[in-house]
């Protein structure tokens, strides 16, 4: 029992530290990022974390994870949509898998099972974004060498 | 030592009740609100709640107080509004006083001292929001009645 007990609060000390691994990201592209009280418990539907920069509203669904799946039930994902719907922001669900940054998933693009929905490594690579990509940070240099380059070729 | 502990445990959790109610409140009336973790020692600056409705996002640092006047630093409300500028929301004051129910106060509205701002009950009653009159609840029965009114009149 004891044991058990451990490795929940483990478990638990890794998803906040996971959840304030992410507000830092957020924090670092310029926007305002929060972590949610009692996200897993609450009695009504909430994000783990909302992030927004005046224009733009995120709620997350944060999950860190040691296997290369991950499985969300359709309650999860309902739950998410709820509130995003009803406070007025974006859903997405961000997953660390190990070894690759955090992957951010449209709720739309997940895998689906017969019961439940699923995020792996492989639909990271194929679906999922970058934070980068989700906060659509402007990379100025690229840009710029690529305004160059078109100038050249006018 | 035993004493203050325990003490500033009993605040907390007071403080994160009242909290909770306000929660209640929210939701009472159709928003969306959460309570944000760690907001008394984030390094960010962050808020107590987050509410939104859709169309309406509001950041509220919410203070029970058994006094009957609640002293806020200039920190304190720079705080907020630096959240509530980056995120993209509106920034409110929420006071609950003994014996009235919670009022909120656009902080441009608070009092000043030499190196503080301040709410009082007094001030409450002249420039403090019920939750109804923050939120727009439309009564929709005196509207009905007032529309009826005015029909026959015309």
């Amino acid at each position: 029992m004891v044991k058990k007990g451990r490795k929940r609060i483990n478990l638990k000390a890794k998803g906040t530290n996971a959840e304030r691994e992410l507000i830092h990201i957020f924090h670092k592209h310029g926007w305002s990022a929060v972590r949610i009280a009692g996200s897993g418990s609450s009695r009504y539907p909430c994000p783990d974390v909302l992030a927004g920069n005046g224009f733009r509203r995120i709620a997350i669904e944060a999950k860190l994870i040691s296997a290369s799946r991950k499985y969300f039930t359709p309650e999860d994902l309902e739950q998410l949509q709820i509130f995003a719907r009803t406070f007025g922001c974006e859903a997405w669900i961000a997953v660390k898998f190990p070894d690759i940054p955090w992957a951010f998933f449209n709720p739309e693009d997940l895998g689906e099972t017969n019961t439940a929905y699923v995020a792996t490594k492989e639909l990271a690579e194929r679906k999922g974004l970058s934070v980068e990509e989700l906060l659509e940070v402007v990379k100025l240099e690229t840009d710029e060498s690529s305004k160059l380059t078109t100038a050249l070729n006018i």
